[in-house]
């Protein structure tokens, strides 16, 4: 095919002219029967489609959703991200919308870029992660009422906007249970600094399993260094620990390097992210489950017709995830 | 702010017709300068843009390159095309460009929904990824004079388009040679079986700088346990290696565990793709610089003014990667 066909490719074949063509696609009914009969032949003839940008002009719907992606930052964990933007783009590709990715360095070029996108219609509604306590993103959408869902919660921020977040406590209450009953009652838990709500919301998870909720916690910043070092440490020290729960696939692999190099490889270790860095060296990790955020991101967003609804009633979603044990 | 200002808006705000500020916008010549001013003052002081859509539809182009996304398959080195995402989508952001991101479940399906994006005015031009011997999509592209550039050889094919690939001979001899003078001559090669254009690249580079040209070749399947037995049979059975070069880090991450579990902790082992995964086990690696793959696609599929070309006068590029000692 040289090139699409158009409008008076069509009106050419029909032997009608370019209004013609134009009202059997926008109002048939002003169109004579056998007129619109041979319109409609020539249409399906030629694989003419009205052109996107002209529906989208009508309708004010270009069926795209907008999504910041923020450049690649290296380490484990970022594929949890990635594999939401896969999940996302297939499951809307499902319902007949776009995906249309961005950048911006910060959150005011953030918010500007997206201000293009929505003002010049070439998204209707977006899709915003790593939402943060006092996050500017989610005031200014909510005021222009534009259609949006965050993969994250609003960390006790008001939360009059619809999100999806995977239940990290859940977790990791899992994965210290599964501790508990196959290695013994010290689980202890390695984790991030306090402060951050995804880091406290695993922590919890981990001390609300424990039967007495008191246990060894060990604070790694996040990295396979820190976190090999801080475990070494405790290791070289004898603290008695009959398993580990982190925070993070990125800790459970310094964790576990620390361990194998004190003599103690069978030591259970559990991470989080259940990132293909893990499950390499066969460590057991918690999955967040991203292809089930991105179901429940359009669910909220799209409304049953497949358009995208106004942020009224707002709504939340918690996705469950599955410990992967190996 | 409620929502986007409109044509009317500016109309009403300068007193003057829909057509007139339509004129200022595409045809200012044909307005009287001081109308043309106070038109001008109204788009500035309303934060006035001609929709994205209309524009679309005068000029033809969309300023959008649409990018095939697999959905997610697993595995250590998928983080290599999300790294390409995430450059792509920066820098193309860069140029004024978007990227939309579309899927399908096989070539056929993938063709289709291009079709749809291409037609429909949505998208100007398109990367593909993945290419083989005979794929549909580079002869389905040429055909139709849609401007596009390929991350991948065409491996064999006739290359009458434009493609960006990584050196991968370049990588492993660079690998090779280091290994050759860190470690001694016995430097073998743990990589995939025959027939894959990506595989046999990079075996050849492993070759070429052997200084006989002859060494120590291993077979395993893309997976850290086939890679692990493979390498862990070896080493039982007492073959003399100096150091390992792999095709992948997912083998030399199955060879480091069969070394490790050998009492061969110390054996240089050398991946490829440079992977977190890797980094946070500490095997050295070579890394295939996506973000250089991006900026070079995005050279060859743009002329200078930005807007994508005709795919006359195909170009290549191979990007030379860098080996990442740890």
């Amino acid at each position: 095919m040289e090139r699409a066909p158009r409008l008076q490719d069509v009106a050419a074949a029909a032997g009608v002219s370019r209004q013609t063509v134009s009202n059997v696609i926008n109002s048939p009914g002003l169109v004579r029967e056998d007129t619109r009969e041979r319109v409609s032949r020539a249409i399906a003839d030629l694989g003419y489609r009205p052109h996107a940008a002209a529906r989208s002009l009508r309708t004010r719907r270009s069926s795209t959703i907008a999504m910041h992606l923020d450049p690649y930052a290296g380490g484990i964990s970022g594929v949890v991200l990635d594999r939401f933007v896969h999940a996302l783009t297939d499951l809307a590709g499902e319902r007949g919308m776009r995906v249309l990715l961005y950048t911006g360095r910060d959150h005011d070029e953030e918010i500007a870029r997206l201000a293009e996108l929505l003002d010049g219609g070439e998204a209707d509604a977006t899709v915003i992660t790593g939402t943060f306590h006092g996050d500017p993103r989610t005031r200014w959408l909510a005021a222009r009422r534009t259609p949006f869902v965050a993969f994250g919660r609003p960390w006790g921020e008001d939360d009059h906007h619809s999100w999806v977040d995977v239940d990290g406590a859940a977790g990791t209450r899992k994965a210290t249970a599964w501790a508990l009953d196959a290695a013994g009652p010290r689980v202890a838990f390695l984790g991030w600094p306090a402060g951050s709500g995804t880091g406290d919301d695993r922590e919890l998870g981990w001390r609300s399993a424990l039967p007495s909720q008191a246990g060894l916690r060990l604070v790694s910043e996040e990295s396979v260094g820190d976190a090999r070092a801080v475990v070494a440490d405790v290791l070289a020290s004898g603290a008695a620990i009959d398993a580990l729960v982190c925070a993070s696939d990125s800790l459970a692999i310094g964790a576990h390097l620390a361990a194998v190099a004190a003599g103690r490889a069978d030591l259970p270790i559990v991470g989080f992210d259940n990132t293909p860095a893990a499950e390499a060296i066969g460590l057991s990790s918690v999955e967040q489950l991203p292809e089930q955020v991105a179901s429940a991101a359009l669910d909220l967003l799209l409304d049953p017709s497949g358009s995208a609804t106004a942020p009224d009633g707002a709504r939340h979603v918690l996705v469950e995830p599955q410990l992967v044990l190996r």
